[in-house]
């Protein structure tokens, strides 16, 4: 059993990367000529793009959150638990592709599912990482209470939840799956019911 | 309530990446065949993309430098201040995108807005996390004196008038408003009202 | 002799760097025209760049495990150790190019020898560290058992040995020689032996 | 006067970022259409980029090593050494673009001038942050002898000599300039002469 300290920053890592990369999905004219369109229509152009650059950053920033919280209370790491991480630090890097190819091939309902399933899977994996993690208490303390395990389990699926409601509402309209990503933040910081939950969490831990 | 540090660390390699994901900004012509342009033309060409790069570096070490003077401050985090911090990390990490295309339509003064203003928003974003965490000293420490507060959020807004004396510049000519932003570091490092600024919160400190 | 903590810090920052870069790898379409191609035909052209990155991806992702084991073992690093790492780091930041190189030329033999060739370089680079570190104890605790520094070692030697089988296997058939880089992650998570190499570490530090 | 520890890790990941980014100089063919050229024949246009690769990663390692050896004694930081390690990190992100510029120009006098500029001008720039910090002995411990001072010091101006060296160098033969740089490492960590410098300063810390 290593300690999970290196670790932890090694996803930090991973994770501040792909989040910054984002923003190279975002072409530029070159800057040695004179560009082809002018700049509204340039601009215009790119808000689908921009649009994507702001749901992936949400969503990637929505799994560190998620992953900050697990790794608080992992107090040794594993094997199978350093795998799972792998596997959702390769999905979590891979986000830069499914953004730019759901930019480019923007009224493809298939390009919007590629990208849905995508951040579905990371969720799926970091419920993996927690579930791998707190059965039999494996690699958390053993005093943390059912109701902290639980909490944090609901919060995971918070954005698993929102993916599978964008994916259903992408077949009534396209733009409206994509809009319902937007809600992550929205339902995180202002509906009272999860501000209980961390407030819970918080009294847990201190 | 959790520990600041790896919300710190994370926002740091954010912030690390930005800075230097900037230089991909400067073309350069590609080594398998001949280049079209004489070297000479060719950095004459890449002189404005080197300008904004040498002010966006500037900018973004700037935002740093006051972001780590708030954390150093910060004793714990909450829901709201991860939101803003967010918030902050998205407008930082956006900052290559008005990079690139204030070069690319370098006489284009929508372009220099669009810059101008993204660069304002980080300045606010900063603001927002600092008056949040000391409003009722919520997230700082109790005894830390008015006079520290009142002092950090001065040098916060430093870069965000220096935006808005630019932005005004810039209807009367481009490249003076863009010559303004490098007005920064002279300010912070030369004005010796800065240094005793500076000394000052180090008293308060040691 | 320096303390090896920041040394392993900024490996490990390279590393998730290299890691998270290959995804640039994986072209996307300008979002600024009409794509050329049907979604479905783009990302069928797009099955061996993928392929590239989840086998990069798994190989740095092995080596990352393997530097972290080595460093979890180090008390002090001198001038030889410190350019072995280097070596090492170098290695590590040029995979994105074979790993290119291989998905353009994806029929020609020699562009798979020169992209398990640097592998195998790696996982060389890994190996020096290792002795380097070990022999006569030079950088490591006098008590390590004899048995752990040997149980590391083999582990660094399993992707080694991969790359030679996958070199051997390709003369075969190339895409049973890009096939096997994929056991690597199944031997180390399945095979009960490398349970219990890893268990018996573990029980070594406790 | 606040701790060096975050500021050694932002430029430590600055740093790593920027050797890691060199990778992205290298071009790959487009993975959709069948590449233009022969493998053997686009290996060959790659060597000149792949050489300025290997030569920057090698003098951003000597800065980042010296940076480390730096930091190692600073005992705080203030002001114009955090503005000094700014200017310092500015030329180490840029060194990716005058890289691109001389492997493309790989014929033009002045494209190898300003890649050797710029290598000269981060050794000045780590050259002025520990004259800074050890004149008076600012930001180092009192009991730092001035033998180590001067010999970190020296450390510095090697790769700076070997700048001029290989400048000087290029006027005959641009090539013999751009070998030069590559003894950097031989001088490290072959000459029996740094091997005691090395040596003496662990004494002084141990």
């Amino acid at each position: 059993m290593y300690k999970p300290e290196r670790l932890a920053a090694f996803c930090d890592g991973v994770i501040a990367i792909a989040i910054t990369l984002l923003v190279l999905g975002l072409e530029v004219p070159s800057a040695g000529k004179v560009p082809e369109k002018e700049l509204g229509e340039y601009l215009r152009s790119a808000i689908h793009p921009m649009m994507g650059f702001i749901t992936s950053f949400i969503l990637i920033g929505t799994y560190w959150l998620a992953h900050y919280v697990i790794f608080h209370h992992i107090k040794a790491v594993d094997r199978i638990f350093i795998g799972l991480n792998g596997v959702f630090l390769l999905l979590v890097s891979f986000i830069p592709f499914p953004t730019g190819i759901q930019a480019s091939y923007r009224d493809d309902h298939y390009a919007f599912l590629f990208y849905a399933i995508i951040q579905f899977a990371c969720s799926v994996s970091l419920l993996c990482i927690w579930n791998y993690a707190t059965s039999h208490r494996r690699l958390v303390d053993d005093r943390l209470p059912d109701d902290s395990i639980r909490k944090i389990r609901h919060r995971i699926l918070l954005p698993l939840l929102i993916c599978v409601v964008a994916i259903v509402a992408s077949f009534v309209n396209l733009n409206i799956g994509r809009l319902i990503f937007l809600l992550i933040p929205v339902l995180y910081f202002v509906q009272p019911g999860m501000d209980q939950l961390w407030g819970s969490e918080s009294q847990a831990k201190s």
